[in-house]
């Protein structure tokens, strides 16, 4: 039997977050994204999509490397002005009851103790619903304004990240027993004092002795998420992600990195298909090939230039506005003295790549897969299946079309090839995710500290 | 013409808020505190009633000083467990049009620069209805899980407050110019870049270089609660607040706080009228005095004496588990060799309250007024005349029964007398609470931090 296809939305609470000018589009709107409305629709959508989750980036700085300024990050709106992603959340909760809802929250800029709270807190909102995108933050703009110098040392991040997990597995695992709260009315006992137990968590970065604020949520442990690329991240994503999201425009790339996560995961005792991996993938689609390319070409003549490499800049500290669109990724790469444009040049060094060929691919949402329903299909199993992918990171170049687009033709064609959900099998995300419990799996680092008693 | 009287719902994100043991009562809902549903039928009530707003007080510790344990606290699941409460005000903003939503949030825990993008987060989602609670926090408890060994110094808490108050100003009345953000699909741009500025702030505290990540909000800075009654705390609320929550039994002591402060804010230059004071108070209605009382009784068997004392010893320090019931106040207070209770003894030396007494009056809520619409509408009215009072903070002691008898009883009398209005007169918090603009008015200390540029 065909391996099932899993979609997650991407998104953030921004305009213009992963398509780099298309808000200017007039069918585009993402310039919305400070109403209610705009998230309670799009949610709605998907779980007419039966998707398994839609998942919001995060940054707090803006993208400033380019250029040396924020400027062209401001005129594109480019991941600026930008919103906090965790409020939308209990919005999008309370209009579905199914879909995931997933959220990046940096370990840098909030000490544990209140964010696992903030994380119990919209488990129990949504009934089981979220998942946490774990990620240590990369700009250096960001940092600035927390009263850093500059961002902390990126492994060093990572060992911070580590220790944070710990002190949050505690407290969602461990701190209260499963039947402590017992809401007794008649014996007057709301919780009972001596199931509940302070984690004695003293570390190096932080001393926690307490027991968490939260009741246990439905699935204590929000679904973890991770997107970390370096070695140090695949080594932090093997102990702990359950989701990762990758990118890329090499199949290869993508099987060797999925496969030395896989075989990390397992060196620690996990079990190697307690973890998924999700491809970010943009898709152009339509009725027929022609009309689909059609769209591709007019969506195209919406992407910036400028606001591409911006973002590209952003991501790897290099500054592109010192290139030219005909030079060669190969050559920045050589220039720049850096190897963090691996994920872009496909690790592939016999492949040419100028500037404007990668803001090309990029613009549209990244990686475009444009056709008719049947052709996106074929491509979308392709990759599935030469690769070990588990499904696609869905990026939008029009807000909310591109995704209606998918809804409405994507998805009815993968549910006729029997690869695609009917229907939600369950009420928890991670139970939809991997037709488990609602909890980590024992084999989980988590799991450990389930008995501070 | 009679003042017009101010209602706003106080509740928190937890079961047994300021009515300890009255969660048993068959029919208090308060243990549902963890559902969506529990939140949007309040916020519907509550605007169905006209109310200015609801209000949700927060901790990030548990009350442990009464018999040196937090055991009492989770007996009576007294504001423990509880959850965050600004994830309930995006689900409580999208089932309303008009309420105001305001919530506690201290400055010691969390960072200005991502606090305020949450607050400009919310005034966007909620079109303008942000109340924010200035809270310097006041467990120990609290304070050690973040990694203090205990509280900093109440004064210098305040000291903290007062620059985090100025970040934020900066961040949210300077940083970006009203017409920066411009959405021009034609002219490709989305922010004018020369309109946006960092704040540069360099402080004790903090270093914030950076600008604001949210483009303006409705209100930009959220309607700014507080409630501290210490000598520091009233001067802090002079300062910086537009509307004050205060409490206790004493009509004169209520007057010259009220005149203390408005005097007080006039010596800063603000305006004392820009100041409302709203004041902590249950009611127990019913269609007839009789009615009212005998509900009040089965109310009274519900409450928890030592759930009372567990909060007053959390709010004061002072372990009341060392003393019986029938001591008296002043001789705790004496012994405790400290003024906190002052607000509890109505600063009146001369009244014999016993620990019992204390319970007695607290615990349905705080300070009940019981009777028929026509006598409560008769008391607050007194209230309101005699102390200078705007209106008022109402508790539950049962959710949302209290609520509900109010909107149906209490209210409709007052609309009668002409002291209550019929309908939401404006758009935004601040223009409905103050028949102004939905910005600070110029004489707040906040509106100096306008022209960054």
């Amino acid at each position: 039997m065909a391996k099932r296809i899993r979609f997650n939305a991407f998104s953030m609470n921004c305009a213009g977050h992963q398509s780099p000018g298309l808000w200017t589009h007039r069918d585009d709107r993402s310039a919305q994204y400070t109403d209610l409305e705009y998230w309670s629709e799009l949610a709605q959508l998907l779980e007419r999509g039966k998707f398994d989750s839609i998942f919001l980036a995060d940054v707090l700085g803006a993208y400033d490397v380019y250029g040396g300024s924020p400027e062209h990050a401001f005129r594109q709106g480019l991941q600026i002005p930008v919103n906090d992603p965790l409020l939308v959340l209990p919005a999008m909760a309370q209009v579905t009851k199914h879909l995931g809802l997933a959220v990046t929250c940096s370990v840098i800029y909030e000490h544990p103790y209140s964010f696992a709270r903030r994380m119990s807190t919209l488990d129990h909102l949504s009934k089981g619903r979220v998942g946490w995108n774990v990620v240590s933050s990369f700009l250096d703009s960001a940092a600035r304004n927390f009263g850093m110098k500059q961002q902390i040392d990126h492994d060093r991040r990572y060992d911070v990240a580590d220790e944070y997990m710990e002190v949050c597995y505690k407290l969602w695992e461990g701190s209260w027993e499963s039947d402590a709260v017992v809401r007794d009315r008649k014996r007057k006992i709301f919780t009972e004092p001596h199931k509940v137990h302070g984690i004695c968590h003293a570390g190096e970065h932080y001393n926690v002795p307490g027991f968490h604020l939260c009741e246990p949520s439905p699935q204590r442990t929000p679904v973890l998420f991770q997107a970390g690329a370096s070695r140090r991240g695949r080594e932090f994503a093997a102990r702990h992600a359950e989701c990762i999201f990758i990118g890329g425009p090499s199949k290869i790339h993508l099987k060797r990195f999925i496969d030395q996560v896989r075989e990390r995961a397992a060196e620690l005792g996990r079990n190697p298909s307690d973890i998924l991996f999700l491809k970010a993938q943009s898709i152009v689609v339509a009725e027929t090939e022609a009309e689909a390319k059609a769209k591709y070409r007019a969506l195209r003549e919406h992407v910036s230039y400028e606001g591409t490499l911006t973002l590209v800049s952003g991501w790897t500290g290099i500054d592109f506005a010192r290139y030219r669109p005909e030079d060669e990724l190969n050559y920045v790469q050589t220039n720049a003295g850096q190897g963090t444009l691996e994920y872009l040049t496909s690790g592939d060094s016999s492949k040419k790549w100028t500037l404007r060929n990668m803001a090309d691919w990029l613009g549209v949402g990244g990686g475009s897969i444009v056709g008719s329903p049947e052709q996106v299909a074929d491509s979308l199993q392709e990759w599935i299946e030469e690769t070990g992918l588990d499904g696609f990171n869905l990026t939008y170049a029009l807000a909310h079309d591109s995704f209606k687009d998918i809804v409405e033709l994507v998805v009815p064609e993968l549910q006729r090839r029997g690869v695609y959900r009917r229907d939600y099998e369950r009420a928890t995300l991670r139970e939809n995710l991997f037709n488990q419990t609602a909890y980590l799996p024992d084999t989980h680092p988590g799991a450990a500290f389930r008995n501070l008693a």
